[in-house]
C-alpha cells in the first residue's frame, strides 16, 4: 500500500480528504490525515478503513520525522510558514510533497537538495494559485502552439457566496482561512502594463481596483493580487507587455474594506496593550484622527462618506460602532478584526459558496487580434464541502495521484505548469464539474 | 589602563570619539575605534596617542570576542539590528555596553543574563532616544517631588537644518542615517490622549501632523514617533492622560513627505526588476494610477494639489520627474529614494546643523493646573562636528565614563532614566553646550 501523509484538516481539506479515501481501495492508498487536533482529523475521515486520524504537532520533531519518513508523499495544509518544516523532512527522507501555497523563499531554497533527493515539492496547486496555473498554461501553449503571440494576460479568481446565500450588505463570507482574508494586500502589489511596471502600495490596493464583466457570471471587483511579475518567466510571457492577476469581489466590497485598511483596522503589526478592555467602538475611535463628534459622524467624515451610504452601512453593520466588548487578550487590531468578521461573515449550514476564476487573454495570430475568454464558476455542496475546499482539495489530491503513479517526471521545487501535470489534471476536473466556459472574440 | 571600545566611526561618532580622547589622558583610557572602514576609523582618531583604529567586521566572530573580551566598556554606533552581536558577547565577557538605539525585543531578552553577569546594557542613551529621556526624568521627578500631578507628557525633537543654511524647499538636509530617515514611520504610532489610545497606521502619519510652537526657536511640524506607551511605565506616568513624542520638522516638510509615502517611494518591502534600467520618472509613473497624462501632471491629480504649489514643487525640486538614470541594481523604491535624497539633501562643507528638543508637560499642584515648557537648541560646530553628532555622542561617553568610574549601580538591560545617570550627565552637558531653556506658565 502507498501512503498518503495529509496535514492539516481545516476547511480546505474536506473535498481532498474524500477524494483520497473514495480511491483508496482502488490505488491501494493508505490516508493518514494528521492535524493539531485530533477529532477534526477523525471529523474528516469518518474512520474509513484504509483511513489514520491522528493528533498531530507538526513542531513536533520526533512525531514528524516518524510520520513523514513513513510516508510516500505528504500533502500540505499547514498554514504557509509550517510548509518548511515538513518540506525539509521530505528532503532528507526523499518523499515528495504537495501544497496549495505560494513557494515561499524558504522552500524555493530547497530546490537543489530536492532535485538531488529525487523529490519534487510541487507548490501552488491548489485553486489560486493552481487551477489558475493549471488552466494558463493551457491555454497559453495552444495559442503559442498554433503560431500565436501573447499580448496581454489577465487572470481572476475569487472565493465568494453563491448568490441565493448572499445575505449580507458585504456580499461575502469566510470559505477560507479568514487570516489570510484580513491581511489580503498587505504587500505592494506589481503588475505589468502596456511594458510599464505598476506597483500599487498597501494603503492604495482596495481603492484603485477595476470592475470585471465575466460574461454570464455577472460583474466583479478586482483588486491586484500580490506580484503578477514572479509568473513572467514561469509563463514564458518575458514579450508580453501586460500581466495581471487580480482577485474578485463582489461590487461594493472594495470601497468598503479599503476603509478598514484606511483606518488602520487591518493593522497585523503591534499588540495593543490590555486589549481585552476596549469595545469595538473604543478600538475604531483609536484610530480617528477627530474625538470629539459622534464617533459615527466622525468616522463617516473621515472616510469621506456619509452615515447614509452603503460603505458606511457595511462598516456599522459589522457593529464596529458597538459598545461590546471582544475580550481578546494581547490582541493586534486585525486580530480583534477577524473575530468580528468571523462571527458577521460566517457561512451558515445549508449555505453554499461560489468560486469564480476568469482569463482574458489577448493575442495576435494571422495579423487579427484575438480576444479569448476562459471562465470557471464552481458552487459548492454544502458548508463544509464548499467550492472553495473543492477547488483547492482536488488539484492537490490529483497532483498526489499523478506523482504516485509515476507519470510526473519534474523534480525540484515546481509549480503545476508543465502539460504532464496540467493536461491529464483539468482532464479529471473536468469530469469532477470543473469546467471552463471559452468564449473567443 | 580601561579599554573603550567604539564600534562605528560613521556620522554620530565624531564628537564622541573627541571626547573619549580629550579625556584619556586624564582618565587613563585606551580608546579603540572599529569600523569596517579601518580609514574612517583613522580619520577619526587621528593618530592620538591613547587611541587605536582597526578594520573591523562585527560579523567576524574571533575578531569580535577578542576585541570585547580584551575592553572595559563597549559603545556601540552598529546599525540597530547588530547591537545584539556585540551584546551577547559582553554579557558572555562581562563588559558593560553603551548604545544609542532604541532596545529591541533581543536586547531586551539580555536582561537577566546580563544582571547575572553584573554588567549593564544602557541603551537609548544618544539625542532621542537619550537626552529626551535624561531631561523628561528630570523634570518629572522634580514636579512629584514637590507634589505635582503630571496632566500632559509631550516631548518632541528634530534634527534640522541651521536657519542661515536652510537653501532647499524642504529646510532639511541628512544629518543622521538617511536609511532611517526614508523608512521612518513606517509602523503605527501609539500614544495616549485624555486616557485614550490614539493609533496613526503608517500611511497617515505625515498627514495626521500638529504644529509646535516652540517658542523663541520657531514654530515646527510635529508627527507622532513610533509607540509612546512604551515609555508609560519607566516615565512613571501610569495615572497620566496624555503621553506623546513627536518628531520635528519645518513646516512644509510633512505634507511632501506625505506624497511620497503615498505614492509608494518609501517602500522597502520588494526589489524592483531590473530596477538600474528605470528612470526617476520612471519609478514615479509605475506608482502612479493613470498613465495618460503628462506624468508632472498626473503626479499632481493624483496627490491633490498642483504643480504651481509648494508641496508639489519640493517633490519636483527633488528630480523625481527627471528622466536621470540612479544606476542601483536590485533595489527597492526606498533605496532609490535614498540615493537621489543623498545628494540632494547633504550638508555641504561648512553648513551647520541643528537640534531642537522640546518637552511640554501639565501638571497640577497645589489646586492649580501649571504648565512647564523646557526647550534645547544646539548647533553645530561645522558639517562634521555636527549637532546631532555632539548630542547623540556625549551623552554615551559621559554614560561610559560614569560606568567605567563605577558611578552606576543598575544592572542589566536599562535606560537612563535613573538620577545617577541623568543629574550627572545633565551636569555635564550643560557645561558642553547641551542647555535647557525652562519657563513655566
Amino acid at each position: 500500500m502507498k501512503k498518503i501523509l495529509v496535514l492539516g484538516a481545516g476547511k480546505s481539506s474536506s473535498y481532498l480528504i474524500r477524494y483520497l479515501l473514495d480511491h483508496s481501495g482502488f490505488h491501494k492508498w493508505q490516508v493518514t490525515v494528521a492535524d493539531f487536533s485530533g477529532e477534526l482529523a477523525l471529523e474528516k475521515t469518518k474512520n474509513h478503513p484504509n483511513s489514520r486520524a491522528i493528533a498531530f504537532n507538526i513542531k513536533d520533531k520526533a512525531a514528524r520525522e516518524s510520520e513523514i519518513s513513513a510516508a510516500d508523499i505528504v500533502i500540505s495544509l499547514l498554514p504557509p510558514t509550517l510548509h518548511i518544516l515538513a518540506a525539509k523532512d521530505c528532503v532528507k527522507f526523499g518523499k515528495n510533497m504537495v501544497t496549495a501555497s505560494y513557494a515561499n523563499e524558504a522552500i524555493k531554497a530547497l530546490d537543489r537538495r530536492a532535485r538531488k533527493a529525487g523529490i519534487i515539492i510541487l507548490n501552488e496547486c491548489g485553486l489560486d494559485p493552481g487551477i489558475d496555473h493549471l488552466s494558463a498554461m493551457q491555454l497559453l501553449n495552444r495559442i503559442r502552439w498554433e503560431g500565436g503571440k501573447i499580448l496581454s494576460f489577465k487572470s481572476y479568481c475569487g472565493g465568494l457566496i453563491a448568490p441565493e446565500f448572499d445575505n449580507n450588505p458585504w456580499h461575502y463570507k469566510f470559505t477560507w482561512n479568514p487570516r489570510n482574508v484580513v491581511l489580503a494586500g498587505q504587500n505592494t502589489a506589481r503588475y505589468l502594463e502596456d511594458g510599464a511596471y505598476r506597483f500599487i502600495p498597501p494603503s492604495r490596493i482596495f481603492s484603485q481596483t477595476e470592475l470585471l464583466y465575466a460574461g454570464k457570471y455577472g460583474s466583479f471587483e478586482a483588486y491586484a493580487n500580490r506580484d503578477s511579475l514572479d509568473y513572467i518567466v514561469p509563463y514564458g510571457l518575458e514579450h508580453t507587455p501586460t500581466i495581471l492577476r487580480g482577485t474578485l469581489r463582489s461590487p461594493g466590497y472594495c470601497k468598503a474594506w479599503d476603509h478598514l485598511v484606511k483606518l488602520g483596522l487591518t493593522d497585523d503589526s503591534f499588540i495593543i496593550p490590555h486589549s481585552e478592555k476596549l469595545t469595538y467602538r473604543q478600538l475604531v475611535q483609536s484610530f480617528l484622527p477627530s474625538t470629539e463628534e459622534d464617533t459615527g459622524q466622525a468616522l463617516a467624515a473621515f472616510l469621506g462618506t456619509t452615515t447614509q451610504l452603503d460603505d458606511f452601512k457595511k462598516i456599522k453593520w459589522l457593529g464596529l460602532l458597538d459598545e461590546t466588548l471582544h475580550g481578546l487578550e494581547n490582541a493586534t487590531p486585525a486580530m480583534i478584526l477577524q473575530k468580528l468578521l468571523e462571527e458577521k461573515w460566517k457561512l451558515q449550514k445549508g449555505e453554499l459558496d461560489m468560486i469564480i476564476m476568469h482569463h482574458e487573454i489577448k493575442y495576435e495570430l494571422g495579423g487579427k487580434e484575438h480576444r479569448l475568454l476562459s471562465s470557471l464558476k464552481v458552487t459548492g455542496e454544502d458548508e463544509t464541502y464548499t467550492a472553495m475546499a473543492k477547488t483547492v482539495g482536488l488539484p492537490m489530491a490529483i497532483a498526489a495521484k499523478l506523482i504516485l503513479a509515476g507519470k510526473v517526471a519534474h523534480k525540484g521545487v515546481q509549480l503545476p505548469i508543465y502539460s504532464d501535470l496540467y493536461d491529464p489534471m483539468l482532464d479529471e476536473l473536468k469530469d469532477l464539474g470543473i469546467r471552463f466556459d471559452e468564449k473567443e472574440e
